[in-house]
């Protein structure tokens, strides 16, 4: 490809991109495709010869666009957000431009620092300790991670790694393998379901604690988990709480769990995936009491801090665990108090290499300001916040629990059957897409606001769906098969959040 | 940001980008900040308020270019690759614009699907085995990963699953704890060294085998590998093969390597992270007799395919393998035949999301076709050639070994000490950038041409370069200090690759 068609292509699809926007309410927020649709139009193989990009994105938006889910929709309120701003598409652009690749600091200085900079900047911007910024004394630091589960599952190596140097330390003669087969994860039954899967691809005893009737793990439940393992002779090795679950965006007690850790030696990871962004306005930083008591803490930009996807943030108390458990070859000094500063990412975490994600967050940061941010949670919060008001104006409906965030909760007075109905029928009809969740036994609606874009106008709209569809489920109710589902479509299964 | 800035940001990227390829030889290959340098150029705290993207790209301009390493630069001859194509960039722009992630069907179809299409066209288009496409019948597939290690690291935790299985299947008495500590993990003392690093993740016990004066793995090393550690009651689990070794791009001999493994049950798993493309050419097919005997295999188009980083393609044999893995909830039918069309792709892989890495590799294998590829494989096989013939005119030098695809190591006659000196003063002066391996006990120095717009001429400058370096080294030999590096700059060392 010639420069000069690049400039075309590339503008060309700027504009695509401007003109989705502009008119993405236009589109339903669910394909009307079924499987195999898409698989069928395309060639079985690739082509031999080039084709023109002019070809490639008529391509684009005839049998692309149609076949995705448009998370950006306001009327998207599935899962959390996934961060976009027009910004953050610039840079991202910009950073598949330049094409670098960081591992270490010579592979690029500016991949390496930039990044230093800004999680530096947004640990002083969500009020985190001091301990996690890069740029402060002490070994504690921040690095972008792929995804919240990546950072969980490198958080649970090196928590293990930790443990076991710590107990060789005080007692040469243990049997290394026997002792790691009685490490234990202990998180809510209401995190995310990474963490659980982090347990088994570390190879650790796994447990899901009950929680309380807010959705809570309680320290008074976790204690007893130790006590209960540590008479079986087993070993409590690492705990994942959550700042906002993903069922119902619950916040773990830290000023209870932490003590509870921290006597034990027990590392205690914080997976605030969606709701740490939160924290940049004070007026929810209580929420974080007792963050002085973990040793990690992970959130993502590209859920709700207006960043493209990916980019999770990861801090930790000691990069020194981290390299202890990565650096395989011992390249590292351990006592290098320059680590932080000019840390050696790729020992930091689980591949070799690294994009230059801290470009993207540096433009976001730059673009919208701090004050951008806080603007953004504060203006979903307060939608959220007006849907519930509708909501709580209909008596066929009632919230559960209390909303949280952008997170509002409801189901139908008649009973969870009826509610499943009405959430089959309105993803059915497409023009709104929400997932479900268990709340005390109860069959609960998520409407999360996702979308950027979101006006008080579309959650009016969303939530005047929503009534027709209660109407409609309501007034057919006599006629559902219990077996039946009202989903056309077989490959449409709805996901149902743990809760 | 209102949509009309958005165009004229992103439009004016676009040019920057152009521009930058354009200009690309006008730059030294590294940059000339010291530590520190761009950090300081950073103010502590984000921005309150936002900034204007004019202002910005100027920041960019100023601050980030001069701060890079341009591993686009004809003169960066470093490590492998990254893959960068003007096409790919659009292809990265397009779907960070979408902005969607993938998870469960639903969650964006062309996601899933698109994968699907892609990695089939190009399991063919590499000519491997029928059983990898996943639109063949069978259980096997291919999957967009972020990178080989994650790939390795991926096999790794499923070969360890499938062993216990199968042992679990034949005796329910085995003590699992216990039987999962004598698990191995082989390769050679030439694979990359996120096999290793894998290895520890994954707690098994590592061997680096010998490999023989090529550079290869040899079958018969191998079994008694396998031998030695089956009469200490290991059991030999999982072994990783090189197609391109990082030193010195040795291919291993599939075709000892694999009946050995068939016949332990052992899974076999390839890593052609930069070779895997040379495939796309049937000249170079021949180095893969055996692959029928392989139970999964990695190549990153993101290297050789010009396709941008990250895009990893993993083949498995056998999906479920993954699956089983992988899905912790048990979600997935493991009878369920359509799961290589369908694949729920978020249990094939760590992280929960993914993004829409499939739409770039669409991209690139429309604007470039099959032929494009195979048209870059052999100019830069043809370039690398090239250079070795240099090399051979000038009898200070040596190229040892071979050279192998479009890797060229080679030393100076007078001795390890020197051909170190010849690097470090290269490198010094920033105008050409190459990283050493250790070949046979001697420091050589690995030309990799690895900028797809790399021409003759190109090649012909880097020799003279190299060749003033020569005269240098050769003529100051008396003067050098055994001790102290010619790198003025302490962050600037070298990487030197495993051979």
């Amino acid at each position: 490809m010639e420069t000069e068609q690049f400039r075309q292509f590339g503008k060309t699809a700027i504009d695509i991109i401007a003109d989705y926007y502009i008119n993405i309410r236009e589109r339903d927020v669910l394909p009307s495709v079924l499987p195999e649709d898409f698989i069928r139009l395309m060639p079985e193989n690739a082509p031999e010869s080039p084709e023109k990009w002019q070809e490639l994105l008529e391509d684009f938006q005839k049998k692309v666009i149609p076949a995705i889910t448009h998370w950006h929709s306001p009327q998207f309120h599935s899962y959390f957000p996934v961060g976009v701003s027009l910004a953050s598409i610039v840079g991202s652009l910009l950073c598949s431009g330049l094409g670098i690749k960081g591992s270490t600091w010579i592979s690029s200085p500016a991949c390496t620092e930039l990044e230093v900079v800004v999680v530096s900047w947004l640990a002083k911007m969500l009020g985190l300790p001091e301990y996690f910024q890069n740029t402060a004394a002490g070994p504690g630091g921040g690095v972008i991670q792929g995804s919240a589960s990546e950072s969980t599952l490198v958080c649970l190596l090196a928590a293990k790694h930790r443990m076991l140097r710590e107990m060789k330390a005080s007692n040469k003669e243990i049997d290394e393998d026997r002792i790691k087969t009685k490490f234990v994860i202990y998180t809510s039954d209401q995190s995310n379901s990474s963490v659980e899967k982090s347990g088994v691809l570390g190879s650790m005893i796994t447990r899901l604690l009950k929680t309380d009737n807010n959705g809570q793990l309680r320290g008074e439940t976790l204690k007893k988990a130790f006590e209960n393992d540590k008479s079986k002779g087993l070993i409590p090795c690492y705990v994942v709480a959550s700042y906002g679950t993903t069922g119902t965006c619950a916040f773990d007690p830290i000023d209870e769990i932490g003590p509870i850790c921290r006597e034990e030696g027990v590392w205690l990871h914080i997976d605030a995936a969606y709701a740490g962004t939160a924290f940049v306005c004070p007026e929810y930083r209580h929420l974080m009491k007792g963050i002085e008591y973990v040793d990690s803490f992970v959130f993502n930009p590209h859920k709700w801090m207006l960043v493209n996807y990916d980019c999770s943030v990861l801090y930790v108390k000691d990069c020194f665990d981290l390299i202890k458990t990565f650096d395989v070859k011992g390249d590292i000094d351990v006592n290098d108090e320059k680590e932080t500063v000019f840390p050696q990412y790729r020992y930091w975490q689980i591949p070799c290499s690294r994009r230059f994600r801290a470009l993207k967050l540096w433009i976001v940061l730059k673009i919208y300001g701090a004050s951008g941010v806080r603007d953004l949670v504060r203006t979903q919060v307060n939608l959220a916040n007006h849907f519930a008001s509708l909501v709580r104006g209909d008596s066929r409906l009632v919230i559960e629990p209390e909303p949280s965030m952008t997170v509002v909760c409801f189901r139908l007075r008649k009973g969870d059957f009826l509610t499943e109905k009405l959430l089959e029928y309105l993803v059915n009809q497409k023009k709104i897409f929400m997932v479900a969740a268990i709340f005390r036994n109860h069959y609960v609606i998520r409407m999360v606001i996702c979308s950027q874009f979101t006006t008080k106008d579309d959650v009016d709209r969303s939530w005047n769906t929503i009534q027709d569809g209660v109407n409609y489920v309501l007034s057919h109710s006599h006629r559902f098969n219990h077996r039946k589902s009202l989903l056309t479509n077989r490959r449409l299964s709805l996901d149902i959040e743990r809760v």
